[in-house]
């Protein structure tokens, strides 16, 4: 979903170099110290290049979700030919666990430390901005979309008891995000309980 | 845990006159805008005065968060003498329903949505300060050493499988957190499906 990789790669122009900039911002001085001007001095830039782009900081975030939002889709896609049960997995595992989990037989990037806790900075935003909000939204119905669309595929293919998916999805994104906003605020905590907790859900409750 | 009814009360003293300015700051400009001036002209007092009682804007906001902690200490206490399993449905009506859980048999204030969203800007500050860090810990390990007291007493009531208490407790736990993030960064959201899945999850995985 959120990718690791994000700025593996060299930065393909202005803007991704200005994001990069303000990924590196974001991690060492918080939302509350991201500015324009700092976000300048990082990329080398005067600061009238930087609103030749983005109109303000605010902008220039969303900007970075959308960003995200973009990445996200192109590991969803990759995922899309094995079994519903080894997909939702999959993405569990490697959401979820510190490590790529070994087993898994897709390959999804887990979210760095550094990118959760950007984007658990970012969200905090929505609570007293309605463009973040609905920023937050779209990505939000978009994650519950796609589990949704999995678990679909897992009843039409027997492998899954007869929930309702919309139902199991938001279930599901509202423990990652859980998990996500743990990973990013506490230090040395492990998701490993919650994983399990998990999987006994989706044994007792979910499969057939 | 979070309680409503936090200010319900006229403050008792200056320091929680100063606490209550603080959380209606937060709840109008968001962390990035909160500033002691602004406490101070809210508050109808000197910056010095302000000063008097909290270093800068971070120990004040810490200070709000352990007034928090005691409020919360105070509404578990008074869901001690009940089944196990009709406390822990009690804690989960009031924190993920947007209503009281009229069938609830403890009175428990669900925390508004007001207080959640200030609750997740404070908990974004410890993505990057250590000094948040501890103290989100700390209420996170209240929260689920709680939590798993009550299931322990539901095993040796026999209500409940001989499940790992820490482990439902972490996941409990962090499915309350995700809840109360998309409660407080989207609108109109609604956790009935939520609800339905971690009731889900304990009829079939931790309930005998």
């Amino acid at each position: 979903m959120v990718s690791d990789d994000l700025f593996a790669d060299p930065p393909e122009d202005t803007q991704e170099e200005i994001l990069q900039a303000a990924f590196e911002v974001l991690q060492e001085q918080g939302y509350s110290g991201l500015s324009i001007q700092r976000i300048a001095n990082k990329v080398g830039l005067q600061k009238a290049s930087i609103y030749h782009h983005y109109s303000d900081k605010d902008d220039l975030l969303l900007s970075f979700v959308d960003h995200i939002l973009d990445r996200m889709e192109s590991d969803l896609i990759r995922t899309a030919d094995v079994s519903p049960k080894t997909q939702l997995e999959s993405i569990l595992d490697s959401l979820l666990l510190d490590e790529r989990a070994s087993t898994s037989a897709v390959e999804i990037s887990p979210p760095s430390d550094d990118l959760l806790r950007v984007f658990i900075q970012i969200r905090a935003q929505a609570t007293h901005n309605s463009d973040y909000q609905d920023r937050i939204a779209a990505i939000d119905e978009r994650h519950e979309e796609h589990l949704a669309a999995i678990i679909q595929r897992g009843i039409d293919a027997g492998e899954f008891r007869n929930v309702d998916p919309n139902q199991v999805a938001t279930a599901l994104n509202t423990f990652i995000l859980g998990s996500f906003s743990q990973r990013a605020t506490r230090t040395q905590v492990s998701l490993e309980p919650v994983h399990k907790s998990i999987y006994s859900y989706l044994e007792n409750s979910v499969y057939v």
